[in-house]
């Protein structure tokens, strides 16, 4: 599928000198799924920031030489970023660090402020410049002014949480302190842990404490703010907590690592139960039931486990194909999901399949799965989707095609079961999704279009409009 | 596990002037699991060779400013290779390109010559010099020499075969013609087949076809070489044709990818049946099957489906961990293997976990997943393999471990359950061997000892024997 | 010497879309011996901005593909740095770009701002943040504010004049204007030209002019500001014009490209003019002159006609040695300088040596050059420096070395020409100054002491100290 | 001008473990003026040779990482090379090495061996095959093979010089000895010296041996072997001595560094005898004389002695233009000449110019240095040439135009002086050359045709053509 995931941060304090890149850099390893196009460290060596960020995944960007130039430090704080824009943007890169009267901050961020056009006009007005597109550097330049007439850190950035809207999961560093913070609506995860040796871990999912050897103690709640010093941690529960739980559906379904668990719901267990849903809201006679990797293969095992249908390894992914595949040679006419997925036919041939997916968007890539599975002999192709029908815009993060290409905008399921190529087609039930989270809150918008916040009036073309305003006023 | 494959190969021979780089490209992305340490395609524009080989992956070496120096042409040749020494060597890279007195030549080979040290003998005898140490320029030379003394070059190919032992599946490509040929014991696989617009293609596994839209044909024979060349397709099935049929039994457990058909039997079908048989040899009392990713999947499902214990997903693998993974942070102490595999606590958390591999080695890595589901919360671990215990050294290609550092040398199976932490441990049986290869000849000398070729005097220290003698001659 | 240069700027303005970063790359390549370290281009397409920069010379920064990334614009703005830090910073890299409430802004800035602790405290207070650490962006900071409250971009500008102190050559583009401003002193050069195709092209040198094909038209007068726009060109001359005009001695001495002409004064013939003085001033008996290359070579010339001595070739320098020269093996004790500059011993042997060099700062590399000479059997060496002693720090954008390190703060003539093995050693007297520059007012504080602004107080750790102080705040 | 050099070679010989790497580092980058495309190095640590060589400056080819890779040894060699054609190919990169029956050989050359295509016939007729397309492998196989049947690799290569014909300078590394030897004619410089620690060094120009701090022992002579090992320094004058030496005469006039002496003569020395004897035979009456730089200034310098016209610095070269130079911008119409010359006005305008370079191929760029200096306000240029017109083609390595683009091949003087712009054009006699070179055997071939060794038969194109006929033959 092609909903892209929006970033992962991670954050770590150590209270006495240590190798805090070479964490943060494992964290970043296991938060690579959130986010390929360009990732960040900055160390905090007593005070004196270091940082290294740049175009590409971790293992490109954070070389044997650049880890040499990092010093030992008590904190780092790091980012890894999917960027919505084809144009990569070097100036986008996280963490943002800044300057400001009061000393350094280096910020980490995973969301969408959906007040972002009013904030930075606001901003403007008073002066401020901006370098680059991002809403982090909104962020950064509105704690930094509540610093200027707070008495600590920690005053601004829970000043600033009454001030932004929309959603964020917040790393934010400065010269003694590390600060997390997560919007009101807890709209992306975000917890923390302890390593043996005492070092405290944040990261954007849970997978990425165990990679570094850290025990979870807990998620960050929503609108909770959390500061790690070498006076000791200190909760700080906003006012603002009384908004409606909302952690973003997606990240069960697709975003989230499957070994993570959050709040509370392991990300494995609500992919099961999906797939069990779907087996008891659309049954069906057949052979096999397979998964596409690697979202879809939980769901495809729940599905088997409720229906009692034998779970196949159906399709099998290449693990070489990376963000630097080209695609040569137009004549040849190969297909680009032909390279990225093969069937294997043993499992196939003859059969009939139920092939579990997690989502349609613009229903080409699937389309071209169930080619693959003909191609590889099946004799019935199901289509089963472990989350309802995309039909709304997502303002929190999520990056879902515009209305006019989502399908399921334009076609009943059975038309698009016959546009795909597909003998069924099911959706999992849009009242099934608190069950797969665990009936705790969930953001449901881009299903049902219940939106949790107002809904920005302009949308997220509004920063490109007043800009074109602007270009004749000069 | 760390049992490393062996190169890829893949040839293109079109009857027009093709794309065939684009073509090359996609078939050595299809077989990068075969090796990658480097890569190389030579093309063949109407005689002229132009060639780009590289230390890196696909994705790494063949970039898009490479491919647009690339012309179209009517052949290519393509390798992929894992090199069995640390340090990666520019020379070593293949395809080997050779002129000789009568033209070009480019080559590409997957084996193990067994008698190199006595032809490099000869061949140095003779005035011969080499640029590298491997097997494939010797190839290279004896085939030069044949060639000058036979009528053409497929006779000199023949020829080749008779005077050259051990493994090799080649693919050979002159002025005018792509050859391919496979050794009389085929101990590495090989195959052709074409596409809609009758470009021909071979390759070392079915998945490289598939992924370039070619149609299967038929697997070359042991012993068989096949000719392309702008008079048609001719078959020579060397007289040499009756030795027993010796096919890597690896291929099928470790090596090949599970949509690959090598020899008529489904890769994929061979792991599961691996796995059916571990469940009747090796039952134990669990609540779920799971399967070290990606090469334990197929058998943990035969171990699942055989004795009705549910499968699970209970290990998840970071895709992002490339070549250029680095280990900073000593005093971080992170495990490797951990930052490769997580447990899913969910599937794995109070249960008792049968866990399925392919082979064990030193007995290091497995012992670190059974301790990571332990850590998960596994109430029993079982260990299943589906292959049996390494005893002796692989003189065909295969890069295993010296005997001193086999466990399974050093250790009963009982002792070894205990020192990876395992509560029960099984092997696949050697007698079984047979059943999952479909009962053609398969070579078990790893396993067994019995090996279908005279075994090489000083094994493979010989050449660097040799080497050091006459370092004192000069 | 290693006095370094600091920084070249260059901007472009076309009346019609044409191929404004071909023309800015080219003025780049001419201005390259300005700064070393980084540089960058911003093209205005039609009001967007479209950018590279990075560490590394223009050919290592500008390739092939950046190039073809590029649109065709009809503006564009061009910098080359050289940081004075070890730490290459790519935050520090050129042209700035910023975003504002108004539009756009991408600045290119050659000098140093005195009054910037004072600016960046007082804009911190009022909420800016920094992203480097760079005079530059706090240009582009008060240029912003003033625009909030100004009714034009160059109104802007004008203000931002009258607010900075010290020096700068700016060129600034907004989305519809480019405009180019030298501070009050005149202390860093900067004019402007035209093609034959009506192009305007600005740059800190005239050689850059010529090398883009453009008639040089004038230079940018101390305080003139020029804006360029669709309407015409308007100059400003500021009122703040009334300054004692102080053109940096240096920029003739050594920074400039002798065929470059500064305020209507040739850099070679000023440099020429210097030999004169010294032969005049230090008149010594020997059988050649010669110069270190590159810069000494104009003045030996100068010291050769007015002494009548014969002018040789005496020195070779490699022309490439590079940024990326690595000096490996200490035990080779192998002289940096030595690899840099060789003697030719058929116009140095027996003979008695006037070596002509442009400055001495610390006394090393003198010394090893004097030594060369000696080792090539030079009978005696004679040093004629074209310049004075330094003795003074410079504030305007000047990396001279602390005081404690410049060894004519410590050491009479005679005694410097004992220390650097020399026979005798004359130094270009201060009231030459003058002279050599056309007696237009020239800057000689680094020489004299005679600073032609007040002195920032805390000097160039200013801003450091104020660092270390916030570090205990917070 | 555009007359390429051809390739610099360089070996050290320590009779201890030394930083061997660093010194050929050091030794390759005084001799980088003689090839830029590509560079290696081959490091002798006790028999085992480790080598590193790539396309690429050597500042670009011996990163740090690649040094911290070299070990210690007793013995290394270096090469740098320019190709002749545009293809680069990495396969043709020096040294090159060669495992054979008796142990390794590294080799480095610089010449063209003018008998290639017959021995190549030969090697091939004897099964040999070849990577390259390199004379150096041929004389790697020629070695080889007499290897086989020689008692010594001495005795090898002495054999290999009476097979060999053209120009050769060698520098040849076994396990346990280095040797060096240059061909009977002497076509190419070769010398040798020793540091103050006792390591031998070998280089084609003698600057070479001053940049590692190594004292000048003796030129090798024509037809001269030298062999390094530890039983000390072994001299064999060849039998094929009697030749007459036929140093070429383009390494005094354009090739070598001025700091060089090559058989006893100073190459400086040479340059400014070459400009007397122009000032002699070609006067004019002028106001100054300028050179070419850099190759074009030491005979400007004598052009003044002799005549007593003042010499002046009329044209700066960037010395940033790389090899990495693009000419972007087909529209803005700038001259490739333009960027690298630049006319100082100063010296130039209004004027009598006399322009001294060294060589005229086709023409263009001698016409537009020309017009360059008519630009900057010349009122007569007169163009002296330190060298006769080139005729005829070189056999012995010097890349010269074919003669249908030897602009003196169609023209008389004083039309290619209208055709360059000149107002006169003066070019050194052919009887003069014997005078520059000190009389002692230079060849002439390219400007007489007087060639010392047969004429190949078929020329340079040879090679192709065989190729062209195989084609037909498989």
């Amino acid at each position: 599928m092609s909903v892209k995931e929006e970033c992962g941060v991670f954050g770590v304090f150590s209270p006495h000198p240590a190798d805090v890149s070479g964490i943060c850099y494992y964290g970043l390893y296991a938060l690579q799924h959130r986010g390929q196009e360009s990732c960040g460290i900055v160390v905090n060596d007593d005070g004196l920031f270091i940082s290294h960020k740049d175009i590409g995944l971790v293992s490109e960007v954070l070389t044997k030489d650049v880890f040499s130039s990092f010093p030992r430090g008590t904190m780092a704080v790091g980012h890894v970023r999917y960027g919505t824009t084809g144009a990569t943007n070097r100036a986008n890169c996280q963490p943002v660090e800044v300057r400001h009267k009061k000393g350094y901050l280096a910020l980490a961020h995973n969301g969408n402020i959906s007040n972002a056009g009013r904030l930075r006009d606001n901003l403007e007005i008073n002066g401020a410049i901006f370098h680059s597109t991002s809403d982090t550097e909104i962020i950064a330049h509105i704690i930094t002014r509540q610093r200027l007439v707070c008495s600590s850190i920690e005053q601004a950035v829970s000043n600033a949480m009454n001030i932004i809207d929309g959603s964020y999961s917040l790393v934010i560093m400065s010269r003694q302190k590390l600060i997390c913070a997560r919007d009101p609506y807890g709209f992306r995860p975000l917890c923390y842990g302890k390593t043996e040796s005492g070092i405290y871990v944040i990261a954007s999912e849970s997978c990425a404490l165990t990679a570094v050897g850290a025990h979870f103690i807990a998620d960050v709640q929503p609108g909770e703010m959390i500061v790690f010093s070498k006076e000791g941690i200190e909760h700080r529960i906003q006012q603002c907590n009384s908004k409606p739980k909302s952690i973003c559906t997606f990240e069960y379904i697709y975003f989230a690592r499957p070994d993570s668990v959050i709040d509370g719901i392991s990300v494995q267990a609500s992919r099961v139960k999906a797939g069990r849903i779907l087996a008891d809201k659309h049954p069906v006679n057949a052979d096999i039931v397979i998964g596409t990797p690697d979202s879809g293969l939980d769901a495809a095992l729940g599905y088997s486990l409720q229906s009692g249908i034998p779970y196949g390894i159906g399709l099998i992914k290449n693990k070489y194909i990376g963000r630097t595949f080209i695609a040569p040679g137009q004549d040849t006419r190969i297909d680009r999901v032909k390279i990225k997925l093969n069937a294997i036919s043993e499992t196939i041939k003859d059969r009939r399949v139920i092939l579990v997916d997690d989502s349609i968007v613009r229903g080409t890539t699937i389309r071209r799965t169930v080619g693959i599975l003909r191609d590889a002999g099946a004799k019935e192709v199901h289509v089963r989707i472990s989350a309802p029908p995309f039909l709304y815009p997502c303002y929190y993060g999520t990056d879902i095609d515009s209305q006019e290409n989502l399908i399921a905008c334009h076609h009943t399921t059975d038309r698009i079961a016959e546009l795909i190529g597909a003998d069924t087609l099911g959706y999992l039930p849009l009242e099934s999704l608190d069950e797969i989270t665990g009936g705790h809150g969930c953001c449901t918008a881009c299903f049902s279009g219940a939106y949790p916040t107002p809904i920005p009036a302009a949308g997220k073309n509004q920063f490109e409009q007043r800009l074109s305003e602007v270009r004749t006023e000069e």
